[in-house]
């Protein structure tokens, strides 16, 4: 496993350097990575040593290489197959940010316990019923579970996706989650992020 | 000012003590409002010093009490106006999601260089074009800017929604914003996030 730090380092390395390469450039020096990280060079060859490249001293690293590598240590390739429980507004919101994110993240299948959402297609994907959440992350091997649903229903969904064998939950909802030691949590809480930002940017300092 | 980490617990209290509350429960004991946060009862006591509120041996805290109490210190009855630069998917998705958060949070408007967008209303926002952006933010008193843009294009937004008058920005894309210190920047990184549920979520392991 690469550890946590590293891992969000090198996500932003691959955003950075395929920008790079947009842009005509072909090899770099580990500085000049760097400079555009907010990083050190010795920072950026030991991140690029865990997923097994050493740059020359002629050209520095060779970006397409360095790219090739960073994906197969992320295991970046593969389609990412997704559900998500709870199509309310935020829900609505993610369903169609993902729209667009094909063919890396797809989203298998929405679920909500609202009767008149069950059956439709909302936002280009299909909702079910909680009753059929094993099934479909069954059928398209799931590996990631999209919490959407009120606060006080997310650990019980956090408990259906887990028993229907997902990896990785991504909760934005406020409640901290209790699962087994496998299975990971990315929280995200968008409400505090805009209070925050709204005390920050409010009258009173 | 209020630290960043004690604001950060006094958002997630009030979320907390409105549950609560809507629950029937009108007073608390610091060591159970500590037990749902996964805080101590000492953490609790401090935290609502800093808002100006004691509890009672008695009866410990009156909800109602200490809720009004921190939404005076967090300004938190007032409406915030926003603006959103970059109505592409995410902003969007965005825009749908504050579609429902009125009044607390508003968005003013949204922006877009694309012509095909600008005049018309996106997800119930009226999107203009950038040379609209002071008039906007002035006329409405916006002092959060949210950016949606493509990462290049993030920096040049960021220094329009300064110039513009905006307190507050936050920040959807990968880039590192350089801005005068008075400004608050918070980040989110949709991308990053998910892109580590995918790894942990992988096969890899």
């Amino acid at each position: 496993m690469i550890p946590d730090k590293t891992l969000e380092r090198l996500i932003l390395y691959r955003s950075s350097l395929n920008k790079s390469l947009g842009e005509g450039i072909n090899s770099m020096y580990s500085h000049q990575i760097a400079a555009k990280m907010d990083s050190t060079p010795a920072q950026v060859r030991r991140d690029f040593m865990e997923v097994g490249v050493t740059g020359t001293p002629r050209k520095g690293y060779v970006i397409q290489d360095l790219l090739e590598k960073i994906d197969t240590s992320l295991n970046a390739k593969n389609t990412v197959q997704m559900v998500l429980i709870g199509v309310g507004n935020l829900g609505r919101a993610i369903l169609t940010f993902f729209a667009a994110q094909r063919p890396r993240f797809h989203i298998a299948g929405a679920f909500d316990l609202d009767p008149g959402k069950v059956g439709r297609v909302i936002c280009g994907v299909r909702c079910h019923s909680l009753s059929e959440l094993k099934d479909v992350v069954g059928q398209h091997a799931v590996r990631i579970g999209v919490i959407t649903v009120p606060s006080g229903q997310a650990q019980s969904v956090a408990d259906l996706l887990t028993e229907a064998g997902v990896r990785s939950i991504v909760n934005f909802t406020q409640t901290r989650l209790t699962v087994r030691s496998t299975i990971h949590v990315e929280y995200v809480d968008i409400t505090l992020l805009f209070e925050k930002a709204a005390y920050y940017g409010g009258e009173t300092r």
